[in-house]
């Protein structure tokens, strides 16, 4: 699953310049993919747990140090990560009781990198 | 209303490296302004437009030249572009009997930047 909305996020794109917002009008499909994307990030509670786990040192986050960081409960944490993942966010992965979530490897950056305009990629000369 | 909006992506944060997603966790009022950027995204028409104002030569589009392009009131498009506008990505100027839209300067790449990881700025040794 996650694999597959991955390459939503520029990774099938046939190089850095295409496949950018500001590089040619979006076609319908893959407007409808990208949307969902961003539509995983625009929440509070999942741009939060996003970023305790993108900004953790060694880059795992077991659910249960999440939840307590929330007045939520932990089936409600759960669908937040749930969409995160159908996104291509992140991934996880079960150990015993917990399950530890990690963002996918350039996830982030492929998101970054369509969002760029060409003008920021210009050097002065 | 958009300079407000904008500072919510990265123009008031101290520096290129702090105020990222993925730099330390974020706190509850930066990722409910931060989500209502991205919820302005998370729409296929929404993405469809912004990118249609973006890739233009010049930067302003007309929305007499964008309507033609779905399959979808004047009105309903109008309001697509005002989220767009309340998140703080576009701006606009009535001429006449038509409204113009453009890409508020470093909107886009603010939030690249927010979304890009701090191992993207590496340089290898």
């Amino acid at each position: 699953m996650s694999k597959q909305e991955l390459a939503v996020i520029g990774q099938d794109t046939d190089g850095d310049c295409c496949g950018r917002l500001a590089s040619a009008p979006l076609d319908d499909e893959r407007a409808a993919e990208l949307a969902k994307v961003f539509k995983a990030l625009g929440d509070p509670v999942r741009l939060r747990l996003l970023s305790m786990i993108a900004s953790r040192e060694g880059g795992e986050v077991c659910v249960c140090e999440m939840t307590p960081a929330f007045d939520l409960s932990q089936p409600t944490i759960s669908h937040h990560l749930k969409l995160l993942r159908q996104a291509g966010l992140i991934d996880c992965e079960r150990r015993g009781t917990w399950v530890y979530y990690w963002v996918l490897p350039g996830a982030l950056d492929r998101l970054a990198g369509f969002l760029t305009t060409p003008q920021a990629g210009q050097v002065p000369a």
